[in-house]
């Protein structure tokens, strides 16, 4: 790539990174904050919020502060077109979460080394398990990724397992991965967060490939032993169901 | 700005652009429909999908063709965080195409030299006006054109009249948003497509700057001298109304 291609290609992820930064906590930003949360140079961020409010994806308040624009409606259209599981689906996500006893269910997919929630079912407990739409997860972690990677090479496992806040994770993940494949679905208990216990299943593509990953999460303490079995079962049942669907990330 | 710092700014407005190309007609894209449709290199094209890629706002199917990313979900999110009205802002929506015999309501925002449709109360007659939430209209035609002009400077006017397809459309849309300035309302019969009318009236912001116009539009046919003086009434009154909730574009 010439100086500019790259540049170009590092100026499109700083645009997204900037967007990023917009969320429930922080519905609208000043140049300063943005300054702050980057670490990029104020004529930097000036240039980038100003080609962001031209393309609409960012709006100025009129009191020094932006909030994410009105193009972004368009885009949520988009996503909504794409991604919005069709009512069958999410029957079965809802009759899932009401046979596990009201767990949170979850579906993602892999997004790069990350993995992304694309739909999900509340659960119904008081203590209860819950990933937005939408919401980034960490690949190195979790029952959903084993399940995500269950056919994954040694060199992408080792890059995403860098990722991870422990030595040697390349191995763990590895066997966790290989033991989904083997099995058909993975259990994880606090990988990531201790008391937070997963269980997952793969769907797959038309081309046999894991699309993604159908979870039930929750407190560790309910996942025991016995129960984790019957949700691997349910788990399996029900991914096998949404992969006859073929409805995941615009199918068809 | 320098040659890499423009190149930066080109970037996004592109990879933007490429977005733009995905909608309910065309749900996936090949490398060559987004080549015939930019006009752009085959080498500039895979690159910017490669990167949108890595943001997750395009997702390789494993066909060849690429459909809206999975990270489109998350600033979905934002989106209705920012623009989704309250409930008392869309009954407001709904009492007024109810009061005006079930014409279609829009709100609209100017984004640039555009206008975008940010909410919207679908009409119950057969013949109806329909513009989606997230549509972007132009803003050189259409009474919520005029309104959103209506304290614009003759420079931006023009500006905006020489997208057009008119002579001298300049002076056409100065008098009509300077019309809708003195009157509080305005009214347009066919001014983009023959046969559409529609009445606007705007909604204000904090500090007195117009924030988005309301507008009822239908066929030329129902929208006579008596009708659209009652709708410019209407339109008056539930802006006013509009403005007193402060709810438009992350208000607060």
């Amino acid at each position: 790539m010439s100086e500019s291609e790259s540049s170009g290609v590092r100026s499109v992820q700083r645009a997204v990174e900037l967007l990023a930064l917009y969320d429930a906590e922080h519905p609208s930003r000043t140049v300063r904050e943005l300054m702050d949360a980057t670490g990029l140079a104020k004529t930097t961020v000036v240039r980038l919020v100003h080609t962001l409010e031209q393309c609409g994806l960012l709006w100025s308040r009129g009191d020094g502060r932006t909030v994410p624009g009105p193009a972004l409606l368009r885009w949520a259209e988009l996503a909504r077109s794409t991604w919005q599981l069709p009512e069958a689906a999410l029957a079965l996500l809802a009759g899932l979460s009401q046979a596990s006893g009201g767990e949170a269910v979850h579906l993602y997919v892999r997004q790069q080394r990350a993995r992304v929630c694309i739909a999900r079912q509340e659960g119904t407990r008081t203590l209860r398990h819950v990933v937005l739409v939408g919401a980034e997860m960490p690949l190195w972690s979790g029952a959903a990724s084993h399940v995500l990677l269950s056919r994954a090479d040694q060199a992408d496992i080792a890059a995403i397992a860098r990722q991870a806040p422990h030595e040697n994770w390349a191995r763990t993940l590895a066997e966790r991965a290989r033991a989904a494949a083997l099995t058909g679905w993975s259990v994880s208990h606090g990988e990531r967060e201790e008391g937070v216990s997963g269980v997952a299943a793969p769907v797959f593509g038309r081309d046999g490939q894991v699309l993604a990953a159908l979870a039930l999460g929750g407190p560790t303490a309910r996942f025991t032993e016995t129960v984790v079995a019957g949700f691997g079962a349910l788990l399996v049942d029900s991914a096998r169901k949404l992969t006859a669907l073929d409805c995941i990330g615009g199918a068809g």
